[in-house]
């Protein structure tokens, strides 16, 4: 199990697939936004799905497409929706064309990861669309709830790891799934490989939101203190109010009340104030929670050892990642 | 075969169908743009077709229900592009609630019109959402040209045929082959149907442009001459464009190059130099050859008479509406 030439297999695959359609102002965003990078970690675990299951993980590429070209899709409109400026350090869609352009051209990108699919026999055509349309419905859930959580003060920790289960971990888990598919796997270790990411999906995104605040200005690639400027109901903002004295929690309330004149003081203030409630402390441990708890679906799965390895291997290099 | 049975019978199946899904801001503006209304000249057709080749067309309903959400999830984005506030007369979804709420549940409705499918089995789920996705993809495709005409002063008849063939045509034309697909029907039978529907298309849009402008303020149900305020460069535009003389080519462009302060003078202004140019009747001439090129495809269906002279008689009735 080689991470680097999963990645580097697909994206030979991302590069000879490329849409030379008609018009150009419709398919040239698809293109841009599929080009701009990222870890490619949903593809690359359908590879390795497909190869735990099946030795033969090039069946599955046409279906990691199928993930890649949806989650940009998903990050085209939320772009949108964020009023976001910039992705992976460029331009996003909307603003280095227009919102028009992202809608459309987003519309698009689903399509045609339905389309990928259709390298595949019927019967795991089906499988494969009906478990994306179910995925794909719980991701637009799951940004729905985000949406809402924005103008609510009440949200529980609870109802947060259920949006960040339904925006992020779905489709991780949907990812191994599809490559199970594609090879055939028996029903059952394609479940288990399917909690594996579900729950991988959760610690993963808890570690976003961990390096969010507290990662290395350096190595991080983006602006530390982001989701605290934005006012994000994360992980670290909820637990804080529920372990923190009065004072704190009144600060903070505040301080995530409206947009501050002064950010960089904000998110000092509030770093602060999380570090001396253990909120870094609290978060590392439920990321260790959902990541052992994502090792536990790998003992059920009737693999060799080497198999076996990796995929732990994989879920603690993602949990060490800086970026 | 009986129009509004089948019409009834849909409306009967889409209150049965009703998402009552959470998170309710997600799926409250899908049922909303559900329940406006329409005349459901889609789903009828994949109603008609499955009707035609196995006098089964309730296998055909939720095919049918797919193509209308499809239909609906254009409005909706469509509707954000065009900055739409109104649509049958009730506020657009975005203007109900805000875009954000059109693109995501826009986006829901895309998925859940392939959700439809699963209710067939895999060889006609391949068949039906193979087709439906080269369609949506068309109808992309169309609305893009549509966005890029906008901009455009070069463009020809030829190109505007093919623009109403993506964003309309195919849409009708495949609603009828689904229908067909769900019916067993043969390969090149259910390509007869779908070319019957593609002209007929094309002929719906005509019209639809005609009564945009010459329409009876009565009985239209929308402001007349929309299109000529939006500077829409319809097939009366263009065909005016081709015939008029030089003083009243200048004067079109000029009152198609801005916006106008007086919409009432405009609209009279433009379709008195139409109607010096013979452009009612070339319009109608034109919807005519259309409707006639899709009548000839009922000639190649191997179909008892009563149900050609039906899909004669849907032609007819599409191409003398008021509305």
């Amino acid at each position: 199990m080689d991470i680097l030439s999963y990645q580097s297999d697909f994206l030979t695959y991302l590069q000879s697939q490329k849409i030379s359609r008609e018009p150009k102002n419709l398919y040239e965003p698809i293109e841009y936004i599929l080009q701009l990078g990222g870890k490619r970690i949903r593809p690359i675990l359908t590879l390795i799905a497909a190869d735990i299951f099946s030795n033969d993980y090039e069946k599955a590429l046409p279906a990691a497409l199928s993930v890649e070209v949806f989650h940009n899709f998903t990050l085209v409109h939320d772009d949108i929706m964020d009023d976001a400026p910039l992705r992976r350090g460029k331009k996003t869609v909307h603003e280095k064309w227009d919102i028009n352009t992202g809608i459309l051209s987003g519309d698009a990108m689903l399509i045609l990861a339905y389309q990928y699919f259709e390298n595949y026999e019927p019967a795991i055509f089906q499988k494969l669309a009906q478990l994306f349309s179910k995925t794909a419905l719980e991701v637009c859930d799951g940004q729905q709830l985000d949406v809402d959580f924005e103008t609510r003060n009440d949200v529980t920790i609870e109802e947060y790891i259920q949006m960040i289960t339904l925006k992020t971990s779905v489709l991780v888990a949907a990812a191994l799934k599809m490559g199970a598919i594609v090879a055939n796997a028996d029903e059952e270790q394609a479940d288990h490989l399917y909690n594996y990411g579900l729950n991988l999906g959760i610690a993963f995104q808890l570690q976003d939101d961990y390096l969010d605040t507290f990662g290395d200005p350096e190595s991080f690639g983006k602006q530390v203190g982001g989701d605290i400027i934005e006012n994000k109901k994360t992980y670290l903002y909820l637990k804080a109010l529920e372990v923190a004295d009065e004072s704190d929690k009144e600060k903070l309330v505040h301080l995530y009340s409206e947009k501050q004149k002064n950010n960089t003081d904000k998110v000092t203030t509030v770093s602060t104030i999380f570090k001396a409630n253990n909120i870094p402390e609290e978060t590392q441990k439920l990321i260790e929670y959902y990541t052992n708890k994502s090792f536990e679906s790998i003992e059920h799965l009737t693999i060799d050892d080497a198999h076996k390895h990796g995929l732990r291997v994989f879920g603690e290099n993602l949990m060490n990642r800086k970026v």
